[in-house]
């Protein structure tokens, strides 16, 4: 849980202003997205200067699909989801980030990917509080972190 | 290059009909997709019955990683293309399979992600057999295989 890797590592402004921050994990800064369409994690390697995986030497890409795993563990334990969505693509915001989102059958864009289909709903503020603290004791993460 | 791991595996008929073969990885069946709007590859496991990347075992899950790695420097370097889309979605295929995208600012969906977006287009023979060639030849592969 070191931050010494991210010393020069600044998250992009527009995945800040998107997420709220749920913990920092070995690699990566895990985000929660605040679109309550669907339970949405992402992943973000604290390496400055990464767009694509295979910008990140093999070790990390390795502790990528590690940390991809505990995430996806976590999300569709906590949600009991249909289908997990796990995808980096990076047409828009280049700094490399994994979504790993949550999918319903009954959700606002099934069975279509989510991007740019539904307008943004905010959560609520105890609802965002529980799904954090679900997350995070799914994850092993002291609540105090 | 074996194909023992594959024993009971048979690829989803939809990814059949949409798909020709490149080669067989260690882990996964590489297959491009017929729609040449984008040079858009495709890993699948050739484990029966796994939908999610986390019902693949640790092992496999690194495996992958390897095999996106590998497949997303061949795939780069043979189109110079200016961002890499890596997804496993499953939403209307449920067997495991993660697309990796070749997209140009100038492609029929960018800056969207490509699902849904544009008409299919077919390859011509020629350019088919070229592009396949060429990823072959940055995969390290032979040719008679």
């Amino acid at each position: 849980m070191s931050a010494a890797a991210g010393t020069a590592f600044a998250l992009h402004p527009q995945l800040a202003q998107d997420t709220v921050v749920i913990a920092e994990l070995k690699l990566c800064r895990l985000l929660l997205s605040k679109d309550a369409n669907y339970p949405w994690l992402l992943l973000v390697p604290r390496h400055p200067g990464v767009t694509e995986i295979i910008d990140l030497d093999t070790d990390a890409q390795a502790q990528l699909m590690t940390e991809i795993a505990e995430v996806s563990h976590a999300l569709k334990e906590t949600t009991r989801c249909d289908k997990l969505n796990v995808a980096a693509l990076g047409n828009m915001v280049p700094q490399l980030h994994v979504h790993i989102i949550a999918r319903r059958k009954s959700d606002a864009a099934w069975p279509r990917p989510v991007w740019g289909v539904a307008p943004t709903i905010a959560y609520g503020d105890n609802e965002l509080t529980t799904l954090i603290d679900a997350l995070r004791r799914k994850l092993g993460l002291d609540q105090k972190q």
